[in-house]
């Protein structure tokens, strides 16, 4: 393994991330509702494009420092290859989880709402959860995928992927564990009734599964593109 | 030629991609139009925004395996110029088609819809085989064109031109056979009458003909672009 | 000054392209009018989208042949700082306005309308002059510095700024003589009066002399500059 | 330090520069909500996809001149950090301003309207004020982070932040002193009362200053990465 920042240092940029990426996924969804006039494509489609750009954003910024996973089925799928050790995982999980409140709390905070509130939000059938095993399996692929060609590409090949899964899945894509996890805790566009959440997240992790196990057959050298997931550190960053 | 994956590996990542391909054109045209309240530009828009974008991700993640071609008329095109041997065409397009249509019924699924449905939306007539003319004929100019510059702007270079094709065309540019044929199994907002699939294929090979000819003028070096368009896998990936 | 292909290549290339190009500016425009139900907005924003991936492409596509210039204010600028032959400029404009034409006629085609058609879109008047002149003095100013960056940019840069300056002149940025005269022979969304065109390609040729200037002073090293808005052709290209 | 344009042609290449990004900023405001039939949503998507793209090209155009910085608050992060030197500030913020309300009158004549005017757009209260500290908070952490990683990626970095910003925080995201002071001078779309202006910029300063200590801490070599925000100048183009 390359040298990396110490688990302190990496579980704080998690944290930092995954705030960000909440902030701009309820906030926008707030935004857009309020502005859209009851046009839910046009809602949706400003929702997509902040939540696409703002992954682009926060992958290039915390990258170098965590590997930006934001996402504990991406944690999970990139220790079970090597690229994190498995005692590094409930540090990424917890900084994950914690960011992902604290995100939605600061969305809630500038836009004048309470900072939780139980969403209302009714996600659930076949359909959804066939949604998000789809969403998270392809997110995983191109992971694997993209990490593997070059790890500068993947920013940009995430916030592709999500600007288009926001579409393509009837769940709108979650995707992420900790996202659902959080959602759960705003009343707003974005949000997902409690007892919805956990249907989305065991899908989720078996979509990952699937994708960590067909790119296990697809690129035998899969481990060591795991060891990219998260970034290496320059030397001359050392200092 | 670059040491490469073996066919096997190569054609189930055509049959995946092309697979998340279809589910995304397929999928996001169902929400964009459920969504759109009968708007039909601003549900064109979220179908353009989410096919570029998933363009540009697929090919990222399953570029450095087989190409990432998910298209016969670039299949067929490549080999014309040395870049695949013809040998292991048939796996290519028969994993591309297979692939589309599964796509097609993962979409539904997603959506509620029955696994496939036979579509009754037209497009024929001149304008329209005239625009899948057009349309592929710039698809294969584009890759040719980028991939001779550089295989790492490929991805961006086709999701961009897409994404402006299913504007500047009045076919909405399928530019590509398999595709043409599996959204002919969708009656939803991406489909194509099976009756009008044939005139399609026909008019997208000639356009990849055609373009495939100039390009061989414009720049004497094609073939060694064409070995490009199946990415190197690099020496240290092959553990 | 790098190998380059010969300029009967190069002039098709420069052709093809702009025809490419206007196909998009004029096609999409006719898309977009059609779909959007009267909502100027919405029009333009899929006539935006649609132009500025169009570009990125477009550049990534011709670049390394010709320098994908596509305008003859580009042209012009780049000869005045030795980055191309004077006695290159003639077939290179030549080309790109028989492109612009063809690429209307290509646009008109595929949406079944007539070949050409005068256009009686009016766009007269001071804020349209000035709009005229700004983008284009931006247009050259983001080449001119992009392209001392590193040539790989200038795709990126100019589909960006073109995107942007849709919206931020009143005139739609039209910011290029060959696309002013083809778009004056298209009675569409994207149209011009033939009347209005001669005061837009003054204010554009204004425009591009001046950001020449002043990156003249910004930047010593100009003409290093210039010679790279022609891409080099790689030696292992010249089989 | 390495090499770098002399101090004149640096505040040039920044009053240049933040004066196109106001012309965006400001003139596709105006030109949106013209267009827009009264959809706030709408128009603001356009606002949002032309200053983004306008971030992408003019940081690219104008980094490799000055850093492309167009913010007081960049400029005294990185100076804070020994990227740029305390007697070079007053230059840099002064160019900044100027340039700023040049912009803005610029866009006001392309749209015909007064070279001035006081915004009557109310912009306050506690929600507003966390806004633009959460968003100027994200931007210094955006480019502290993505300019350690490797400074090509800067320019989509923010473009994409700010893209996401726009609709993630209930101020829209200014996020910057100098566009606000000149936003106070346009009574359209994207203007700001004066009277609310200083609050904006004492949140945006507090949000830059707290993302740099935050980032002093995760990457201890912060200063080297500052050295990078003002890009190097390659020794062959110092002619």
């Amino acid at each position: 393994m390359a040298p990396r920042a110490d688990l302190a240092r990496r579980a704080v940029a998690e944290a930092l991330g995954t705030a960000l990426l909440l902030a701009a996924v309820v906030g926008s969804g707030i935004m857009a509702e309020r502005l859209a006039g009851g046009n839910v494509a046009l809602a949706l489609l400003a929702n997509t494009v902040a939540t696409g750009a703002a992954l682009v954003a926060l992958i290039l910024t915390f990258g170098a420092i965590s590997g930006a996973h934001f996402n504990p089925a991406v944690t999970l799928a990139d220790a079970s290859q090597g690229g994190l050790s498995w005692r590094e995982v409930p540090a990424y999980i917890l900084a994950q989880i914690a960011g992902a409140f604290a995100g939605v709390a600061v969305a809630h905070v500038m836009f004048g709402e309470a900072l939780f509130s139980a969403s209302r939000h009714e996600r659930s059938g076949l359909a959804q959860m066939a949604s998000e095993f789809v969403a998270t399996f392809g997110l995983l692929a191109v992971i694997w995928g993209s990490a593997r060609r070059r790890v500068e590409a993947v920013p940009f090949a995430v916030g592709a992927y999500i600007t288009a899964a926001y579409w393509f899945t009837s769940s709108t894509s979650f995707a992420n564990p900790a996202v659902t996890l959080a959602r759960a805790a705003s009343d707003t566009f974005a949000g997902i009734r409690p007892a919805d959440a956990p249907g989305f997240v065991v899908a989720q992790l078996a979509g990952a599964a699937v994708a960590t196990l067909a790119f296990r057959w697809l690129v035998p050298a899969l481990p060591k593109v795991a060891d990219r997931v998260v970034d290496r550190i320059l030397p001359e960053d050392m200092s």
